[in-house]
């Protein structure tokens, strides 16, 4: 394996080179996901490095450039104690992905042990350690995992440059800590014990791969273009060895076609024209306020709950895509609602949200939501007109117990016309790589529409409570439509982050049955 | 609503009358089970009242005298950290039982409030609560939970009683803690207090059930009696609200006929038959024993794990029923492990295991297993060579995690022979309320005996490890299998309790690739 070079290249790759490595990746990256996703491939990415490298900016940058619907990241901090009252590893099975996922995990099974290295610890203690990490990689390799461990390093020079650039900016100094400076201090021996560490666990299967993090541009293009191969390696590998099936020559023929396309400057292209000036300034300056005062709710200990629903093709996906640059993807969960799990229908239907709903601190954007309640399953005749009419006051209900809890809610509704939707199906058939976005059902969906008008109206009706009331977002310009989401957010945030929480007082605001039903 | 008796009814109800009305029920309950398995229903019950009025051991009676692998037991102490950083009625969602299944609640969503009320809390704190209540189950019951609701009475004197009775026993003392003679003095109050939440709660759809607490035999027919009769109850009405579906109308009537049968002598008789005394005698004395290494273990926060794996009609239910009544039932989950849900098919064959390990202190009884990988899956051909010969090293380390973590391990294999397993089919085939038992998949099964063979051999060989052996089990004779597994549990327990917790030393012990492989 490769040694952690002893300095960083810190030359700067230019602004417009990186944007046209970056905007050809990112077509590259979302199709992989689209061939990950039928896929029985699950990807597991360990970002490990010194402090300062940036390692939750690369899960928040993946997370940003993927489609954050299917990917999972997570921090392992301090263990909780539902986790410590299991054997370690525990923490790791229950956050590994499923079919089609990406995981993201910063540092995870490697912490322990370069942290008792580099304070020292002995030969004896680590071996065994090592020993069930290279097992558990190997183990979980042998099934179907793309496993990458990405080490990001830094020299301590310009570690320390980076330090000091953050505690000058007033939006970034809470990422320097005294214990970094500390840490800093002992650079060296960090260094040493991490290259004995790398070095064994760099198993053919699971190799490390050291990214140069002296340039942030650089160090993303890095891991982004290593992810997307070692996937994409995977996908053709795995689709070779079944290949006898036919259907899987024909989803990697045409993955491989649609890939080639990547390249190909249309593409690229089209993406560039949809960048506007303005839209972009005051997509960043939004972005910029909601990540402010992301930082406060996370100190305050208070979790964010959005809920977005829309009709097919009402654009819920793209305004989620620019919410998450402002959150910190180790503690951003993206949920896509689709169909229940077996698990999920033999229970309540409130149940599979209730499981998904953010610790302290967090945030859980749902792409889709518990309204599937009284849309689909009302209009399509799913259950019967008491399991509905019902379900207004459950959910007001339900929402009314995350609010007192002290979370944060944002339910924005996104309003296409009927014109404006036929356009954006028009152009899904043409487009390839939009293509699979397009489903029968969508079609049949869109016969129901005045069913659905119905449906709708009593929805916003019934549920806009005083303590999470629906935002509605026109939604036929979908610039316009993703800056008002941003802003809805920030309202939502700043309008109870000043009121502090509700939780002081909880259950004070239980509305009456008579007013909630009316 | 009933009011609470102001005096208990002490007197005992005859040993013989109990065990007729006992043994009669039993079967009713266990054929009730049968048709509540195959239904929609779920059954939710609350296990409430003064303390001493034994909460506990109601639990424990119910998981004994029912199949225990569809029960979930919880009681709901302080809150883990991840429950307490979501809103509170978090932790009783996820804790919801799935359909077919019997959730038992200790207290559960009335403890604070009756705390709180006892303590003289304001109206206006508690009404709100109240009202949270009665909403949250009237949405369980409208959404096919069957909700029961006990409420086990002592009167101040009698509770008295009880608690000298608990000290002067010394395997019992341990139940009586000096907080409860503290709430002891303020029976008047709690009374009253509970006097008034049941009636605020005491609704059509989930009215209370006052159980005099008296006689603890009395007590248990009576709440036995009322569960039965409530999901009867229901089971009937959902049936009659189906019955236009020719499937649901036949179930019905095939459940009511079986049930018709419960009350006739031969199937009572033969329960009496399989009691033998000397084997009674036996079973009682080793329950008591590993009684008591469950309370070790559990005030050493050590987590049992028992695995028992076995042919078709081998008796691994009827060992497990045998445990059952040895631990404590608020802390003890029986596995059942069928197919995998659609989720855990997505992931690592080991993460459905994982996730349902128990936390400090805890016992998970797992009723077939991870061996289904090296057993079925390679039978069947559902895997191919490469991933079940992998699994021998996989499975070892998976347990040797627990066991370093201070996990308690007990492996039986229950081996009977072709000729016992024939003899037992027959009985299936013959006696009603065994008939659903006998399935297709056992006769197929049947057919790949010697294929068995060898994926047997294989696995007692490869997978009886230092830390994890199996204690194979001759199961012939049900009574002495039985004992059998008692006395392994007694075993397992007390060697591992008294060498202390490998914990301290973790990871120590892990054997080399190659001792591991032999």
């Amino acid at each position: 394996m490769p040694r952690l070079p002893a300095k960083s290249d810190t030359e700067r790759i230019s602004k417009s080179a990186y944007r046209d490595r970056a905007d050809a990746l990112r077509v590259a990256l979302l199709e992989m996901q689209v061939r990950l996703r039928s896929s029985s491939l699950k990807a597991v990415v360990l970002v490990c490095g010194v402090d300062g490298a940036g390692k939750g900016d690369v899960v928040n940058v993946l997370n940003h450039w993927l489609d954050p619907r299917w990917i999972r990241s997570r921090a392992f901090d301090a263990p909780s104690d539902e986790e410590s009252e299991r054997p370690p590893f525990w923490r790791y099975w229950r956050a590994l992905p499923a079919n089609g996922q990406i995981a993201l995990f910063l540092s995870a099974w490697y912490s322990d042990a370069l942290r008792e290295r580099a304070a020292g610890c002995e030969e004896h203690w680590l071996e065994p350690r090592l020993e069930r990490i290279r097992r558990f990689e190997r183990m979980l390799d042998a099934d179907d995992h793309c496993i990458l461990k990405f080490w990001l390093h830094l020299d301590k020079d310009t570690q320390e440059q980076r330090f000091r650039a953050f505690e000058s900016d007033p939006l970034q100094q809470w990422r320097v800590t005294e214990s970094d400076w500390v840490n800093w201090a002992r650079h060296d021996r960090f260094v040493e014990a991490a290259e004995e560490l790398l070095e064994a666990t760099h198993t053919p299967a699971c190799p490390w791969i050291v990214v140069d993090s002296g340039d942030a541009r650089r160090r993303d293009l890095a891991v982004a273009e290593a992810l997307l191969d070692a996937v994409e390696g995977r996908l053709i590998r795995q689709a070779g060895q079944s290949a006898s099936e036919p259907d899987a020559d024909r989803a990697r023929a045409a993955g491989r076609a649609s890939s080639a396309k990547t390249a190909d400057a249309p593409a690229v292209a089209k993406l560039r024209t949809l960048a506007h000036q303005s839209y972009q300034r005051e997509r960043d300056r939004l972005q910029g306020e909601l990540n402010q005062l992301h930082h406060r709710a996370r100190s305050a200990g208070r979790p964010l709950v959005g809920v977005f629903e829309g009709r097919d093709a009402a654009g819920k996906g793209g305004a989620i895509r620019r919410l998450v640059p402002a959150f910190d993807a180790r503690v951003l969960e993206v949920v896509r609602v689709g169909p229940p799990s077996d698990e999920e229908l033999a229970h309540h239907y409130l149940w599979r949200f209730w499981r998904r709903l953010p610790r302290a601190g967090g945030v859980a954007l749902f792409d889709r939501s518990w309204y599937g309640r009284v849309l689909v399953e009302r209009v399509e005749g799913l259950i019967d007109e008491s399991a509905w009419s019902r379900a207004y006051q459950e959910i007001n209900d339900f929402e009314l117990q995350m609010v007192e809890h002290g979370t944060l809610m944002l339910k924005c509704w996104l309003d296409v016309s009927p014109e404006e939707q036929a356009r954006r199906f028009g152009e899904r058939k043409r487009v390839p790589y939009k293509r699979w976005k397009l489903t029968e059902e969508d079609l049949h969906n869109r016969a129901l529409w005045s069913e659905y008008d119905d449906a709708i109206r009593d929805m916003l009706e019934r549920t806009s409570t005083d303590h999470a009331p629906w935002v509605v977002v026109p939604a036929d310009d979908k610039r316009r439509a993703r800056l008002r989401v941003l802003e809805a957010a920030v309202q939502a945030l700043s309008d109870h982050l000043d009121a502090g929480s509700t939780a002081e007082e909880p259950l004070a605001s239980l509305p009456s049955e008579a007013h909630r039903n009316r």
